[in-house]
């Protein structure tokens, strides 16, 4: 399911995250990292709200704009009943729409507010996520106390508050396109491979996005997928290759982008909801804003299990939406 | 947030359940019900994911359907990461979004679909939810085996896959606006006092819906809540009274109608996603198709807490979403 849009723009955008982040290669370009997990808050889930209601007044403040010059909120986390999203929303008492495409979320929330901004049902509207390592390692994974070793294909979830301002006010970032994805599911139980898990999703809305609009890959200057991590990205690279002929060039994954995968102990790449618009409002706005790049497809992928049917051995589904942004 | 239509109309519904529901006093107005909570399936979250993709394709057989002519699948449910939807989506294999709003959730995903298809961005749109008494028993409140007596302002969640297909072909239920709503957050944090989280919540979209639309209450042939229960209900009537000098005589809540209070063990009646659609798609539509009712605002209320949440005693916020129906 493709759209095409003539009057969506991205006004402001806001990125804060944690320790890991801001010593990864993309450090400078945020707007605020914390040294400590709990950013002085009890717990790291409050920790997480604090994150993201934190991004939301910084994307505002930015174009001098209040809460309630804003018509909606759109939110997605990984916490269950995506807490972090409805108790951030409890402070900001304008209209509010909980999502949940896993790490997919962030695309999700961009396309529904395009949707409606083009339809001119809303003036404007504020597309967050967040995770936050801690919270999800604690939720999905064994405890963090227990350091047992995870195999090399896990993904290091990302702790970040990222938000988004989308409206038809004309700005120097215009959502040109948008495809909402299908679920996949390769028959995939280990938790630890995302990147296997989510690869084929990425595909499938890559390949519907450019049939859909009759584009080549080389249509843009950029493809980025998020995340799928070093295996998940060799995992495209190859099938693209093998399947479709394609050699895909122009092509990342914000996964292998945010952390430095040699030198930080993150595993195969970073994860969650926050990882790939982290990347894409930071360093990929810049050089967007810079000219260095005009056409960029940003296609986030989530991976759809729970501890719940991780443990009821049922396989893992996936899906991936896309949007297409344009320097203008 | 409201929203006016011209060309949203409810094709086909379908609602599907577990015996208490098929037991309590509308249980000749629904589709199909089960005797036992498993369904044949291996555990209670695979019957969770059973029952909706049953009451889809059930939806889409009544009009001659075939699950490729629908644009879009939105879905959303309780479990952590919404996996009854996620799981259901991919054996569909249409565009999905996946929503949460808590038992608003079956509002939220008439919304979205409702302003996708008046602005023709889609033809069709399959809105479902899901809830399960006994995967909600276990992931949010005491083992079921354990038995303890919980409070009489408890809600018992009911069992229920429900959808329903909107489209811009007429047919005889128009959707003809809806209010998205905001959170509210009274310092609750009793999860045994879902109607008295909700009820502010309720009452909120309520009187932002009547005054963006410059109505009055009995502007509508029957105001539903969904769902407060018993003591939710006497906290909505006695609230309009005092505050806002409003008799609400048009008024019910579906909480109060799927089951028998009195004779059921369901304490102060239904809650989770599936019990305000499946009491409008079959019992309230029946009299609509009838014109014993013209005009219904449905207002669905959801509790925004999660089990941790509730752990590390935080207040509970919650949300209504308002979707107005009519008889033509």
């Amino acid at each position: 399911m493709t759209f095409k849009y003539n009057n969506v723009y991205i006004n402001s955008t806001s990125t804060i995250t944690g320790p890991y982040e801001a010593n990864g290669p993309l450090g400078k370009y945020y707007d605020k990292s914390y040294d400590d997990l709990y950013f002085g808050e009890k717990n790291f889930e409050e920790a997480e709200v604090k994150l993201l209601k934190e991004s939301i007044f910084l994307s505002l403040s930015k174009i001098n704009k209040r809460i309630d010059d804003i018509d909606l909120f759109i939110s997605g986390d990984l916490t269950n009943q995506i807490t972090s999203s409805s108790f951030c929303a409890k402070d900001l008492k304008i209209p509010y729409l909980g999502i949940f495409s896993a790490c997919a979320s962030s695309v999700e929330g961009l396309i529904l507010a395009s949707n409606m901004v083009e339809a001119k049902q809303i003036n404007s509207c504020i597309c967050s996520v967040s995770s936050h390592n801690n919270v999800a390692e604690r939720q999905f994974r064994y405890p963090v106390e227990y350091g047992g070793p995870k195999p090399k294909t896990t993904t290091f979830t990302t702790t970040g508050g990222v938000s988004a301002i989308v409206s038809n006010k004309k700005s120097k970032i215009k959502i040109e396109s948008s495809t909402i994805g299908t679920v996949n599911d390769k028959g995939i139980k280990n938790v630890y491979l995302m990147g296997g898990v989510m690869a084929i999703s990425f595909i499938d809305t890559l390949m519907k996005h450019l049939k859909d609009l009759n584009r080549d890959p080389s249509y843009y200057d950029l493809i980025l997928s998020g995340d799928l991590g070093l295996y998940g990205k060799e995992i495209v690279k190859e099938y693209m290759k093998k399947i479709y002929k394609i050699n895909l060039k122009n092509y990342n994954d914000t996964a292998c982008m945010i952390y430095n995968l040699k030198k930080q102990p993150v595993y195969s790449g970073g994860s969650g909801p926050a990882c790939a618009p982290l990347v894409t409002y930071s360093y990929i706005f810049d050089l967007m804003k810079r000219k260095k790049l005009k056409r960029v497809l940003l296609i986030a992928t989530g991976s759809l299990h729970s501890s719940t049917s991780a443990n009821e051995k049922r396989t893992i589904p996936s899906i991936a939406h896309a949007i297409s942004l344009e320097a203008i």
